[in-house]
């Protein structure tokens, strides 16, 4: 995709809001890459981080205080950063005539804000109010491999239970982890700050607040998320979201139960063909997708493609992807592309 | 129940085989503490551990090489080595006129051997041929939480997706693990020894080895040895079991649906007065069952009861036991206690 759209990219003017967390550090990485030819980028963040240089391509940027003048002239701005900050600064972004791609859970069920994964609903961009949304990092491997599936025959239901990274609770879960763990080798005490619970040697059955249902908000959006995405409503959906002591890539063993029969070899068929997802499946030698060999790859990982013993219609599998690449910057940048591309800029 | 059973306990003669490995050393931790009036006690092992001492409930214990004439005049021989030792072990206690109760899988779907959680299926220890088995650490929390709600409704369906800590692997992996770890943390290569895979800030889908039809025996355990102790061939289960970077305790997220409908307070109301079982429910103020805090007790917790949002007939819950005494040395005690207060030793 990026060969005919690069054309486009030299006069486009891009805001970075976030640029210091690290999704904004995997965006930069990622846009270098796939776009070197960018016109205007402004890095921007808040005042604590303001004065920072980045290097982005061999240019070196200072990171600027974000103002509600930060967007005049703006094309495109991407805001990785928190909620409540997302709904202060996309509101202006637009007023000042950019096109938002927002990172956060803001507006991602708001009816007039496409929520995207540009294989799966990439013409939902075409429609939009000036934003535009990206889903959570546990729900885009999750419906990555549900559309191709889903082609064979509807979904009825998926049960997905998660194996998530610190990454995605942000730069200072990574830090709490390395010092827990040293702490705990060390037989030191243990610092729990930024996380609900410890986090070294331990898994945490909690992310985001739990709601009155007993779901948290990280499991609720796992479902609601994901059939906004699929345009499928009526997808039956449970999840349970755990914290897992590994820095980057979330995993997700998913069990899905489709209207009809399909085979696993016809399965295997249909995920190998889907773009952006990569079929790593051969247990008799021992490969099945893992976090710590999906971080820093674009590709969202399946494999342990299996008949669900619980189903006949069902299949098992197990998902592995980059949190910060194809579950936010990577996916980010991919739906600038198809705005791009289909000319829904400044719409 | 040891109240009960604690004067017959002076006139055993207990053979412990493996009395070096991590779920030996906890075997006799819990027996110092359960029975500490104990007959004769023998400690086995390999030729390697031969001649270590070990200290038990003040008396210092020498570790004796295990070989043919060991089971002599033994009542109760608990065997926790690997499915082809007790494979060749079990035979020759249970010749010597000993109990077995065993710890691999070398003997647990077999007919005439009793595959027994007590709190679950005490009864059928009454009917044996020498040998019974205790099922798989992941198994056991899983049969636990199966039983109470099954008394309410028949089970229709279970999906299990477990969070295994290395100690289920034995004593090299959680050296590994603390080994892996440390070099990560310091920048140095990591050394794959015991495991399939790299542990350290990694997880591993793949537990045991793989079967024809993508499950792993260790899944494929957790379905056929659920069945067999809820006695209920019936009952559809999937499982995808998952090695995480944890030390003790084996997590699992757990979604059942039963013939009819149950309301979270039936069922937590149900799983509250299950012996053995503890409900640690309190999400408003974060309290929900971890590993780290399971490590060392007895109970097996549950947490994070839901109304599972993908069937009306069913619940979502989160389970953690310490695979090490529930999971396997605390069962195997209370199987022995079960047989001694009914009287079944020796037949």
């Amino acid at each position: 995709m990026e060969n005919n759209v690069g054309q486009n990219w030299d006069n486009l003017t891009i805001a970075v809001v976030g640029a210091t967390g690290v999704v904004g550090s995997e965006f930069l990485s990622i846009i270098a890459d796939r776009h070197p030819e960018i016109g205007n980028l402004t890095l921007l963040a808040s005042h604590r981080s303001a004065g920072k240089q980045i290097d982005v391509n061999g240019k070196t940027f200072t990171v600027q205080e974000t103002t509600k003048d930060s967007f005049d002239g703006v094309d495109l701005a991407f805001i990785s950063v928190n909620t409540a900050m997302s709904k202060e600064l996309a509101p202006i972004a637009v007023s000042a005539g950019a096109v938002v791609i927002d990172d956060s859970s803001a507006f991602r069920m708001d009816d007039d804000v496409p929520l995207v994964v540009p294989e799966v609903n990439g013409q939902d961009v075409e429609v939009h109010n000036g934003i535009i949304a990206i889903p959570n990092c546990s729900t885009t491997p999750l419906a990555m491999v549900a559309h191709p599936l889903r082609e064979v025959s509807p979904i009825k239901r998926i049960i997905a239970d998660t194996y998530q990274s610190v990454s995605g609770a942000g730069g200072s879960a990574m830090t709490e982890l390395r010092e827990q763990s040293a702490a705990l080798l060390e037989g030191r005490t243990v610092e729990v700050k930024s996380q609900p619970q410890q986090i070294g040697f331990n898994v945490i059955p909690h992310i985001d607040a739990f709601q009155e249902n007993g779901y948290t908000w990280e499991e609720q959006k796992m479902i609601d998320e994901s059939r906004k995405i699929l345009h499928a409503p009526d997808i039956a959906i449970s999840a349970t979201c755990v914290r897992v002591p590994v820095y980057i890539s979330h995993s997700v063993s998913i069990h899905i139960e489709l209207q009809e029969p399909i085979s696993v070899n016809e399965a295997r068929e249909r995920l190998s063909v889907m773009a952006g997802l990569q079929v790593m499946d051969d247990p008799a030698n021992n490969i099945y997708p893992m976090p710590w060999g999906a971080a820093g790859k674009d590709d969202v990982f399946v494999g342990r493609i299996r008949q669900d013993a619980s189903s006949c219609n069902g299949l098992a599998m197990w998902v592995v992807s980059d949190n910060l690449r194809k579950g936010a910057a990577l996916n980010s940048i991919q739906i600038a592309e198809e705005i791009v591309e289909r000319g829904c800029l400044g719409k």
